[in-house]
């Protein structure tokens, strides 16, 4: 069964001699949701950040440097998906509200996450549990 | 005499030691002109890219990786204006169209730029000039 609230879209990387261009996120694209904020986060290497899930917040995640992992369980499907996305799998993975995720920075350098939001950020609007409320093995 | 249709604008890093949060671009920021696309660009060490303006597009430019030198050149006002901006300098360059801007990627590693554009990417808005047809001294 596939997890209901999360879509995975090729995104393009075109190359230049001088340093490539990476696309993100298109006004037109059909995953995009309204513009709120976009942020950048850090992941280390090993490190895992998890689990959060929005209340309101729609993402756009991309990983322009790095490797990184995510997880994503619906609740209501009991159903957990996992995507590896980096340069080298360039790939946007779009998150509606109510999806907990977590992630994980798999590359040995810098990993980058850029999320584009469809709102602003708000502390009342994330909802965190502990690392172990879920049943996953990393 | 500052250059017109450039401003810089400070943006926080939020330190965690399982990695950092950098603030890129809300909607209820001042020099916030509504969203086409966010895309990134490449530059490597040493090289430049330059010249080229927009007619139509507003940039909003944050370097999230690396250190990367801006130059801006306003040709009503014949003013130069010159930035260097990355995670130890973390500023948005905010860049109105018809300004000629170049680039050039001063981090030996990787320098990568966002653009959060007002418009999506259209060849036919975008003027590009030779290196050499603007006499400035990198």
């Amino acid at each position: 069964m596939r997890i209901f609230g999360v879509t995975k879209n090729k995104i393009r990387i075109i190359d230049n001699v001088n340093g490539s261009i990476m696309h993100g996120l298109k006004r037109s694209d059909d995953d995009f949701k309204g513009f709120g904020e976009v942020y950048f986060s850090h992941v280390k290497y090993k490190t895992i950040k998890a689990w959060k899930r929005h209340k309101r917040m729609t993402m756009n995640l991309v990983v322009p440097i790095g490797l990184v992992k995510f997880v994503f369980f619906n609740q209501d499907q009991k159903v957990f998906e996992e995507y590896e996305i980096g340069p080298n799998n360039y790939f946007r993975l779009s998150v509606e509200p109510m999806i907990w995720f977590g992630f994980q920075g798999l590359g040995e350098g810098v990993n980058l996450v850029m999320n584009l939001a469809n709102i602003e950020h708000e502390p009342d609007e994330v909802e965190r549990i502990d690392f172990c409320d879920i049943d996953y093995i990393w």
